[in-house]
Parts: structure tokens; C-alpha cells; sequence
């Protein structure tokens, strides 16, 4: 069976790259489509970027707009790409406004375009999970998935952990 | 929740390396720690190697030591690496005499260690269809999950597909 | 004939790495070793590391510091690196003020930790011009020399490139 | 000054690829322009392909094309990517039949396409040795350049050094 899967693009460590004029990191487009040629991908999935933020940056309106996104989509199924450092607080949010569809957010501690990026493996485990999970929303970090109320990161050791 | 899993390593493209003095590829040790590390993995995982062969060297032997470990296992939750040539063979051999734990097979159709690999996407869908498929045996390619007796690996394609 | 070579690190986004906990890049450790050991080097390079620095925040004293390790080294034959910035100001320094030997500073557009970097190239090519140049100051960026009196970089297009 | 310079490639390690059908390693095309981009080249360089063979199957023929090649180029200065296995044989070769001509001659231990390739180090110094070396054939591996007649391949360390 070969479930439909929809992926939202919203920006994030994983998607950053390095500007060698300025030796800035920014945002030009999303390495998603490449990362899933190199995963041989063979998933039905709609690709769609939502937006292209770091994830600090994102207001009341932001979440509103994934929100909107993820309850008008055809798919029960949804992955969304997102900065790591108020994922949590979008899986919150996600949590109480998307309550029919199975949601998992994922993201990336390095940038993909880095050698060292743990974003092919994030993204392997959170399309597994939006496979299998149940409806609700989740986190997909460190190759474990947490319920989206019951998640924070800490900011110490960079790993996901849940709060109770 | 952190459920603990075995990972069995047996070999496969996924762990082959290259041999600058003779320009053959060969099995030296496994990745698989160091694409955990990369992966920022925080899983309970035990890790043991029960072999380190190219799968189209596999005999019934193999097999049965590989079936054997996963009925020891205190663990009730497994993931194999396995070559993708006869990973499909294994799969079903397990389904027959392993019938009560969740066993997932995943390999790689380029070696870690050479930077095109889907490896690392795999291993992150892999385990997490462990941990959440229920008892059964399963093949983990192509970011998709499929039955132990129904999938093969499409020759041509080098994409893994139901047979019904 | 395996001439010996002084090799002084300084910093510059060669050296750059990224901070996953902060998402800023920052210095930690010369990535020189790993690099000469990838590139097979089989030369005579002792290697010192004068400082760890963007060449934006180099001062008058951190060229001194520079000119000075290079008189006073053993070595006929010295490599720096050097971030892009600032380095014509640095070779500009060095001609004047270290006239009997050769000096070929290099550096990169891309920090070396990232999967695009051309670090391992530049390096190759400036440890060949240092044992190949007579004595006098260079730069080596792009494939190219440029003696140090008569380069700059080119901040639309990141390349070097002679004044006259 | 911006020196024109002849690469010819004939194949080798440097430009071998996985085939992930087969598990073999074979020739498509030279990655020989990837990495060029890769190291922000801005050499003048005329770039042509003369075969693609594992230089252990090279036979007389093979060194009679590349001798003929480099005399009819209207280069001065030459690069030859070559496998490493029989480089030193076409290097006697070209010094004996190219005795006006600076001809440096590089491969790779590892392919380019593995993350672990010295081949990027390489090209660099080829490059570089072939804008300032006298006329005559080179061998450029290791960070260093050797005389063509007086170089062999240590098969035991993989390293190049001098016969005498």
C-alpha cells in the first residue's frame, strides 16, 4: 500500500545554506526534492513550501497559515519540514487545530547541505511515522516520534525529550 | 516512550568500503554507529553484527543463525541491515520462523561511505517503522514499509515493489 | 626531493564550523589534518596555528604576529591559511616585510566541513605553488597565483583576480 | 598572467562511479568539470577526453594516442588525469615522446564520487605544478611532483615515490 503523503516546506536548519559571498546562511530553495532522490523515495507525495523561515522568526500568522494548509489538504497523512527551536510550540499549536490528520513535524540540527546533517535520516524516520502513526500530531527528532503536547528540546544537549 | 531495539548488522552494500590499494570494495567494519552518531540518535538501541557478507553470498545457514538471533533477542522490536540482493529471500524466511516479534529489514543500494548514499534515509525509516509496525516481518526501502512475503526488488528499476 | 614546508593556520572560513546548538559558525579546530590526510599528502609540512580568526577582525599586531612566525621559521617554504576577506591586505603586509622567502597564502569560499567546500583544491594547489614559486608572496585562489602586491578579491563574483 | 593549459582524461579511480544495479564500479562521463566548479577554477583550461579505461588495461596504443595528443595541442602546459596503476608507465612514455611540453600527470586512490577521495586534492596541485614547472612529464601525487622517470606506485602504502 502506498500512501499519499503530503510534505510542507517551511524553512529551518534543514534547509539552510551558505551564502560564500556574504559567509552567511540563508534560505534559497528547499534541498527536499534532492534529499529524496538520494533516499531512492518511492512515495506518492505532494511537495508544497508553505514558506522559508527560520523557525525563531515565526509569529501567530505563520502557524495559522500551516494550520490552514495541513486541514484544507486532500491528505490524512502530513509531514512538515520546520526550525527546530519552536518546533514544539508549532506541534502545539498543530495539535489543537488539526485534530483528524496524523501530522509530523521534523527538522535538522545541521543543514543538509552540510556534510554532517542529520536531516536524511529525520526525514527517512518522520515519513515512516506519518505512515504509521495513528491521527495526531507528533515530533520527529532523533529517531524517536513524541506526542506534540508532550515534547520540548533541550537546548543544552540539542536532543528532543519529552516534558512529563 | 523509547522502546528498545536490536539492530542486527549481516553485511550489504550499506557497510562495503573501498580499497584504494586494490580498488575492490570489501567489508572492513560496520557505519552503523557513526551514521547513528550523525543522525543525532537517541534511540535504546543494542547493537550486534552476526555477519558481514554480500547477500548473494548468503546460504540457508546464514539465515537460520540470523533467524536465531532474533528469537534470543530480549528485544521484541528489530532492525536487520542487510545486502538488498536477497534481502527479500531472508525476509521471507524470517516471517516463517520468527513469527512473533516486529523484524525490519533495510540495506543500501549505494555504500554509506560514498556520499550519494540512501543509506542514512533508510536506517531513519527503518527504525522507526520498529517502532511502530506491529509483530510481523517487514522490508524498509525506498522510504516505504512492505510485507516480508510480498515484495521484491525490481531488477531493472533497483526499486523494491509489492508482487500482488 | 621533499622539501619542508611551514604551514601557519589563521583562521578564515576555512576553518569555519557550525554550531548546532546556536546555528552560528564559529572556530573550534583546524580542519588542516583531516585534510592532508584525505589529499594522501606525503610531505614535509609542520604545521603551527597562530591564531583562529575572521580575517574581518584581523588587526595591524595579528599581521606582525604572521610576518614574524614567517622569519623566524626554519622553513624556506611557508603556506597560510587565511580567510578571503583580508587576505591581499595580509599578502601586501607579508611582501613587505618577509622579502627572502616563499609565501603562499590560501583559504576558501566554503568552509571545508561543508559537503561543497573548495578547500582541498586550493590547499593542493597552494602547497604546490610553495614548492614550485621563488621567493616572494603569493595568493592562490581559483586554480591561479597572483603575486601578493597585485591581487584583489572581486566581491560581485567571489573571485581573485590581478589589479593591473 | 592567466596561463592555457590542456587536461586530457583518459579514466582511472578518479572517475570511477558505482553502478547500483550491478554493484560494480564503471565509467560514465569525467566528474573532472564538477570538480573544477567545486574548486571555483578560473584557469583557462581546454578540457578533452581521450578514453575512459582502468589504466591497467592500458595497452601501447593507449600512451601513442595521449603522446599524440599532447604534441598536437596547442597547450605548452598539459594535465592527464590517469589511473595510478600504470601512471609511472605513461609518464616514461611521454617524456620520451613529449620532451617539449610541461605534461603533469594526477589520479585519485579514491574515486571522486566516494566522500573520501584525495582526488580534488590532486587536480589542485597538478594544476598548479603544471603552470610552474619547466617543460617535461611530471607525476603530481601525494602534494608532491616527481620526475617521469623516476617515480613508481609503493603497492604496499599506495603512496608514490622516487626509484632512485
Amino acid at each position: 500500500m502506498n500512501l499519499s503523503i503530503q510534505v510542507f516546506v517551511t524553512g529551518g536548519t534543514f534547509d539552510k545554506t551558505y551564502n560564500e559571498l556574504t559567509g552567511n546562511l540563508f534560505f534559497k530553495e528547499t534541498h527536499l526534492h534532492e534529499m529524496l532522490h538520494l533516499g531512492r523515495s518511492n512515495l506518492d507525495l505532494s511537495i508544497s513550501t508553505l514558506m522559508m523561515k527560520d523557525s525563531l522568526d515565526f509569529v501567530e500568522e505563520d502557524r495559522a497559515i500551516i494550520a490552514s494548509a495541513c486541514n484544507t489538504s486532500n491528505a490524512e497523512r502530513i509531514v512538515i519540514t520546520h526550525g527546530t527551536d519552536t518546533m514544539t510550540v508549532t506541534a502545539l499549536y498543530l495539535q489543537k487545530h488539526c485534530p483528524n490528520k496524523t501530522i509530523v513535524l521534523t527538522g535538522a540540527m545541521i543543514p543538509y547541505k552540510f556534510g554532517s546533517s542529520d536531516g536524511l535520516f529525520n526525514l527517512g524516520s518522520a515519513l515512516a511515522f506519518a505512515q504509521t502513526l495513528p491521527a495526531g500530531t507528533y515530533v520527529a527528532m532523533n529517531g524517536r516520534w513524541f506526542y506534540g503536547n508532550n515534547v520540548r528540546k533541550n537546548k543544552q544537549t540539542g536532543l528532543f525529550e519529552e516534558i512529563n
